[in-house]
């Protein structure tokens, strides 16, 4: 067993604080991450405030984790230690559905195992996440690094990184396609850079004029102010082939599915209110109202391969454990340009 | 000019009245076609009443119209006189842009000209549908009904037959998919019909058990009872690969939705009116919520060729024109079984 520093919340109102808890030894097939770097994702403050239904504390969330292998148990061949690594949102699954056999684990019949916040089946105890110094994880649910990729700019690819590019590719954007991005956070600038790097036309849709330099600095083509602006709706109608709609507060996707050609797709990857749908904005332009969620093991290898031949990472802002809470409160204000990540150095010993 | 004995609505509130109009000799490339049997679309119902907006009266409806050609225009190659053809939701469009281009004159750039409540570009005058005795179209929007093809029965194939057959097709069913069927009324009985002869395993999901021996008897495999029932949701979940949602009341897309596999889609053909959609439904299996309206030409040709090869057609109830104002109340209490088709003959001379 290895002691290991963390930040943890201990009930869904008090911020998270220093706590510790134990990894175990890596069994067969699995590896012991010293850990480097995580980000911090929206949906890990969600789950410590029980927003998304009740969970058990302490809990210690993070899933976007970069580090080394520092040990590996019987039969590990993929990777030996001192590899860079990665573990995204899940860290197991029933691995005998079709999902699973498909490689698209995040789907699991049998539900996939969070990172944090889940039961490990093989412990039946809670899975604790990646603001912590140190993670055990089997070989089948742990990613390479590539050579050369920054560890701290890679760490939000394990989930805004994969998050974006799946549905980019799931829904078949292609060379220059037009592509729209709703929101500019830390799915919305992955977006962006994912669907430059595909060869796509990417326009931002904001709500104000306020990310307009940002955008156009991350890549984008175009930015436009879209609102509930009806000159914006009839400009761009039938503009894109796809968007990929990351806001995560309640917005009407009517306005933006008017934006679509016809057979065009937009794609929910945020989880806001349910949200009132005409069914003519679909039904004039045989449009789709999709939704994604994360991305499975090899597609997520793809991504971050994808991402080292084409030079994309994420932009972050590199924080202390001790700036969580304050980080949490200024995601909350939108204010994070464009992801914050944890230097698992300063979780303490 | 030949004068067409018709029905057509005065005002929105009168009721449907004997009238009688002149149709215009073919003109290069158009033919003139003596309607034997025209259908009742609930479409008809919500623009003669204004419910899908202001139009002008008097207002001939109708765009399930089947006949013989009685005269051909200059050039007309590909109908001659006796030929037995129908006419569907549109007689014209731009020719021009992509969606014309690609025969989807549905989704036309400049807008379809309608059968009836449009404007004719070519005259300035409104265009008058199906509800009489005669019409003149273009061939390029005129299909051939195969021989052997019951005209009576044929006639609800140009709305309710293509637009069911065009999103199984466009959505990709497949033989031994499973397919949902939300509504049993004129078009969800066409989506039984086709989709059985499509190869699906289909199942009809009703809010109440009336309907069950009359899906079955349409060659349904299963009826289940889905309205608000949460056991049903439960025992249905992840079953569907296609769920085709004919319902044009407000109902609970949501319920539906869980019902589909992992990359499901449902499809919208009703416009009911805007109704929640919780995105978890979505993002949870990557499902699409999409829209189809009607079909193209060739596609309508298509869709009838393959019926006559299947031996399907609509089941009907055919009705003299005397009847259309009573027809409208039963369909507006689904009392149909499964679409009301007039005889044109009764149309007076």
């Amino acid at each position: 067993m290895h002691k290991t520093a963390a930040y943890a919340a201990t009930s869904a109102t008090a911020p998270l604080a220093p706590w510790s808890l134990e990894r175990r030894d890596p069994r067969a097939g699995e590896v012991l991450i010293d850990i480097r770097y995580c980000g911090i994702c929206h949906s890990d403050l969600h789950t410590v405030r029980g927003e998304w239904g009740p969970v058990e504390y302490p809990l210690v969330p993070g899933h976007e984790i970069v580090g080394h292998v520092a040990a590996v148990g019987e039969g590990v061949d993929r990777y030996k230690v001192g590899d860079a690594v990665g573990v995204g949102c899940f860290v197991d699954s029933c691995r005998s559905c079709a999902q699973c056999a498909a490689g698209e684990e995040q789907y699991c019949e049998k539900g996939m195992v969070g990172t944090y916040a889940s039961v490990d089946p093989s412990t039946g105890e809670a899975t604790q996440g990646g603001y912590s110094t140190r993670v055990t994880v089997h070989q089948d649910y742990v990613l390479r690094i590539p050579d050369g990729m920054p560890l701290d700019r890679a760490a939000p690819l394990l989930c805004a990184g994969i998050t974006t590019f799946s549905p980019l590719r799931q829904f078949g954007l292609k060379a220059g396609n037009e592509l729209g991005v709703v929101g500019l956070g830390g799915l919305g600038h992955m977006a962006v850079k994912l669907g430059v790097a595909l060869g796509a036309r990417v326009t931002v849709l904001s709500t104000s004029e306020r990310k307009r330099e940002d955008a156009l600095k991350l890549g984008a083509h175009a930015f436009e102010v879209a609102g509930s602006d009806k000159t914006a709706a009839r400009r761009l109608a039938k503009r894109f082939d796809m968007i990929l709609d990351t806001a995560s507060a309640a917005h009407d996707y009517n306005l933006y599915l008017g934006m679509l050609k016809i057979d065009g797709t937009m794609v929910l990857l945020g989880i806001p209110e349910p949200t009132p749908v005409s069914a003519s904005s679909l039904v004039m332009g045989r449009r789709r109202l999709a939704g994604s969620l994360i991305g499975g093991i090899r597609e997520t290898q793809e991504m971050l391969d994808f991402c080292a031949a084409n030079g994309v990472a994420s932009d972050i802002e590199l924080i202390d454990a001790a700036g969580i809470n304050d980080a949490y409160e200024r995601m909350l204000r939108g204010d994070v340009r464009y992801r914050f990540v944890i230097d698992a150095a300063t979780f303490g010993a």
